[in-house]
């Protein structure tokens, strides 16, 4: 039996959360999110009733900062406690009751036969009572409240001056701690994400006043450069903060630049992979649900990180009552209700979803309650109907919005069966239906396309990609249509091009999804190679060809608005993993799953991919394909012929043969 | 213009609950509430646009650990901020965002033309947009999170030695912090409220432990008696908190012992009105809703403390969403729908009433939800079904519930009445009548009582006082079976005697509404005169003539867990106030009121008591009766002559020849 700190279900999650969205700051301005922020309980009471079989010796802590008390069998609260409580042999119960306004109250309880794990019930004195929640945190020394990220000592790559300023490059963006060693006065630190943003000492987003001798920043800080002016420079040690996975992806190829995509990719999710998924180290270093969305997919093909993905779905959905949608933003409450199903697709995880199934409905019905006379989605007083950073006019029942409320309401269907919860099924599944018929008033006959918004009950005529291609992405039409959308929307070019690799990241799995593998894998490598062109060495939260430098680094009207490590830059991690090497679960949590490597596109590569906690590894060079998985049951598809394949075997096959050597 | 600190309406009320719901130990054991608690939000904005006729500084402020930003005129935060901004003359606008997540954010700006008050809008970032809040607070170094009540120093009337030990004793019940002076070693402080409870360093209730040389106790603790061991003695000093009260009420008669359960009443009522209304200043040093609803009637008639009254409210309600009653206790949360229009009706105070409406209004939907399929309040899991410390069998439909419901309705109905709310005024009222209805149905003819409750469909046989008394107080029937109410089981010898002053105050009120103010006079005398010959300098939580000491200071099984000054002990100020001098408001905030002082049964007497902001003394000497008031238009009853009197004037009547002097 492992004794685990426990806490209330969400609580330390929110608590987390809290304390790293108190890190933005904007040069010396603190911004604060502009959603209500929602806390953990403050008071909350854990329960357990047990039997001994030996006289033992209890063991009971609480984090720091914590006032406490025991109450014993039904009877007395345990007067001098001194961290030990002897109990003899026979039956018990304890109720121990935990108050921290600043952190998340956190039992520990150890002894031989008795142990603090998610046995124990809890209640925040609501009448309701839960199972207790418990994480990573099993040694009594380092509570929930302690949780801290990774940190390594790191070295710049070089120390230049320029006139009369001191910049020092770590050779590729990071996130680091600076402690200043021996400052002899207060001075300000700047940090740049490109060498133009340092430099500019009126402009750069991030700067750091260090006021004491040897003082280190309260957090990390994002940056590729840092610098200040010559006369205040100072001996400086660097931290590097990071999170520690548990599992290392693996991709390469023959293609240096696909594998240079691959990787920049991977170093970009790695650093907005952090307590939670964060949409931009620099800006707006916050969780953002719908930048999330994209992440927990990049991360069930890359490190499948469980604790952050469970954290940042949980987190984000805050407590009751729910008044606004998430981060304010329409479709990323839509988001957010997808992203609950894919998680549980992806992991297997039902005790994840079934334990925040009643929030997870509340939080649909509050959605659903927000609907138009019309039974469709429209901009309430200050929602943020967001689609993308486009110059949209979000105005009136916007299509995007009605397919991704069909789609999130056919996730939340199939979280409803999965759950065995046969009247939630039913009600989201007719509800999309009917939402379904809706979106189909979009199709304009004439101009082969959905149009964009409806205003006062009239289509708009404005053609843009979002909508034909959530269509097809979302099924709402036939194959007939779709291969018309493609054509007559998609593929044309008098049509929109997309600027954010956010709604790229939808716009070529579309194309994925209708066959193109050539062509989106020449716009992966134009558009990210683009970048990769202009010296990112992370991807970009907004990139479009033709921005010069220093003109490419603003955005939000701001000189270096723009984040330069944004994780949504990094889809080609998905887009890889899912269509390139063609993995895809086809029942809960890789039980079942399907593998299609497109071998005639990708020449002599490499791949080590997670299956949730399993993991595949494959080759291929030459007429040898070579495949290995440690969990589930493979379907392998290599050009068109299909082999069923076993765990823990090593298959080697014959491409050219097709079979299995 | 008086700049004053403002915060989110009803934050700083949930901010400094939660800070003293932290200060109840029994001994050493930490004691927190057994209901949810309710927090600030920690993150808040403050809006306001404004035009100013010429150039200025504004001084903007914070409270202590207070992180901020400025957002000037929809444009940019405002950078290097430095405590004061300067605006041009012209039109402007300020969004400030603070966030705390320790003590409630709030917010002081200050200039010739900008200052931080009511008309500022502010938002916890759910949509919702509402006036800012602000209390008494007007000068920037005392921010709300600042709070303290005030502070003296006092000294024992003795010092003696016992044993080993050294006894302190201060004469009366006090709330006091103790500094020791250069104490040489670590010891415990034991208090007592009896000398039995001080003398019994096993079970006394109340300890501290001092580790510091000149520590001073983290709260104020209740007593009348402290001690120590000899060997631990040591120098100390003690300090005295107390809330000060802007009015101060008199009342003095030729009965020596009225006049001195007048006297205890007020010091127990002063001492339990503190942050909040307490219940008791030793046990549970907790605010209860149903304490709070009976200690806001006796402030009526004494101190009228607008703020305590105000935050004890709005304190009490807490946060949605709404989950359970009040405290746990359904006849709490009734007593709270109740007490919220009894404030309105003596205060006058239309802006607290209709700046919380909504919030209450969402509480009654939340209690009427909770009524069973007959339309009735039963208890649900979890509910605590209390009525009184008297052993009662609180299953099923328990009548009293179903009367504190109808007067509940009834009150809301009027405070809907009064804020001009039509629909909510209907819905209450006849919600309320079909609750009437039903509680006819509790009446046996042949019992000629309203019986207790009813279990299964089935009314049980038991008479008890409690559904009678309200039965009569709420006219929930006719004068006639008033009358045999209270013949038949009131002033029924074999019907089970109330032991406690909080259910005494009830059935005193319903008597003296039915005339009977010579026998409740007599009962006063007799019921509060017996504690004050057990020596009590404050009233008691419950008290029953033949315990004796030390049986009668011990309460839920604990030695000493009776509370000796419990505020519901105090219930002679409202007794006299209203049936004695007859005071009771007949318009909102005593705009007109009644005065019937009881010159047939006070004699040689004087009063002074408030009328919501105004005064009204009296007194009566012989034949003449003098009455002086500042505010409203009074009806005066003298035996059964009626005068129609004007504020501002000194009248005297002489009261055998009825006539104005």
């Amino acid at each position: 039996m492992k004794a685990k700190w426990i806490y209330y279900p969400g609580d330390f999650e929110l608590y987390l959360l809290n304390r790293i969205m108190e890190y933005r700051y904007e040069r010396d301005a603190f911004i604060p999110p502009f959603w209500r922020l929602d806390r953990h309980y403050n008071s909350v009471r854990f329960d357990k009733s047990f039997i001994l079989s030996k006289d033992q010796d209890i063991i009971i802590a609480v984090n720091k900062g914590t006032k406490f008390n025991i109450f014993l069998d039904n009877s007395a609260y345990v007067h001098e406690f001194k961290g030990v409580l002897h109990l003899n042999k026979g039956e018990h119960s304890l109720k121990i009751v935990l108050l921290n306004n600043e952190v998340v109250p956190s039992l520990f309880v150890s002894s031989d036969e008795l142990v603090s794990d998610e046995s124990w019930i809890c209640t925040c004195n609501d009448h309701a009572f839960v199972n207790a929640a418990s994480g990573e945190f099993d040694d009594i020394n380092k509570s929930p409240s302690n949780f801290q990220l990774e940190r390594k000592e790191i070295k710049p790559i070089s120390i230049n001056e320029k006139d009369n300023k001191v910049v020092i490059d770590f050779g590729k963006e990071t996130m680091i701690y600076v402690q200043v060693i021996n400052s002899k006065k207060p001075f300000r630190l700047y940090f740049g994400e490109s060498l133009f943003e340092v430099l500019d000492f009126d402009d750069c987003e991030l700067i750091y006043d260090f006021n004491e001798k040897n003082e280190i920043t309260k957090m990390a800080k994002a940056c590729r450069y840092i610098a200040c002016y010559k006369e205040d420079y100072t001996k400086m040690r660097f931290f590097y903060e990071y999170k520690k996975h548990s599992f290392k992806p693996y991709f390469h190829s023959d293609d240096k630049l696909l594998n240079k995509i691959y990787e920049v990719s991977l170093y970009t999710l790695d650093l907005n992979t952090r307590e939670f998924f964060l949409d931009g180290i620099k800006r707006d270093r916050w969780v953002w649900s719908g930048d999330a969305f994209q992440s927990n997919l990049m991360s069930y093909y890359s490190f499948f990180d469980f604790d952050v993905i469970k954290r940042t779905i949980i987190a984000l959905l805050g407590k009751e009552p729910y008044k606004t949608h998430i981060n304010h933003i329409m479709d990323y409450s839509l988001y957010w209700i997808w992203g609950y199903y894919d998680y549980l697709l992806y992991s297997g995880d039902k005790k994840f979803a079934s334990t925040y199934y009643s929030k997870y409905k509340d939080f649909i019905e509050f959605v659903l309650g927000r609907c138009n006379s019309n039974g469709l989605l429209e901009g309430l007083p200050y929602d943020w109907v967001f689609v993308d950073w486009a110059g949209l006019n979000n105005v009136g029942e916007v299509a995007v919005e009605q397919m991704l409320l069909y789609k999130a309401l056919m996730s939340a269907g199939e979280v409803a069966r999965i759950l065995g919860v046969k009247a939630d099924e039913i009600r989201f599944i007719n509800k999309a239906n009917e939402i379904k018929v809706m979106i189909d008033k979009y199709f304009d006959e004439d101009k082969k396309a959905y149009l964009y918004t409806r205003i006062n009950g009239e289509l708009t005529d404005e053609i843009l990609k979002y909508p034909n291609m959530f269509a097809i992405l979302f099924d709402l039409c036939n194959e007939e249509r779709k291969a018309l959308l493609v054509d007559s929307v998609l593929l044309n070019k008098n049509v929109k091009e997309i600027p954010t690799p956010f709604m790229r990241f939808f716009e070529y799995e579309t194309l994925l999804k209708m066959g193109k593998h050539e062509l989106v894998l020449d716009e992966i490598k134009k558009y990210w190679g683009g970048m990769l062109q202009r010296g990112a060495t992370s991807f970009w939260e907004r990139y479009v060809e033709d921005e010069k430098e220093p003109e490419c680094y603003s955005m939000y009207g701001r000189k270096y608005g723009k984040s330069l490590c944004h994780a949504w830059g990094a889809s080609p991690l998905y887009l890889i993993g899912k269509y390139y090497i063609g993995l895809y679960p086809t029942s809960l949590g890789f039980k079942t799953f399907e593998c299609h490597p497109r071998i005639d596109l990708l020449h002599n590569f490499e791949a080590i991919l997670p299956l949730g906690n399993g993991k595949i590894e494959i080759k291929n060079y030459g007429n040898l394909f070579e495949i290995y998985f440690n969990h589930g049951e493979c379907k392998l598809t290599i050009n068109s012929k299909i082999y069923v394949l076993q765990k823990d075997r090593h298959y080697v096959i014959d491409t050219v043969k097709e079979k299995i050597l």
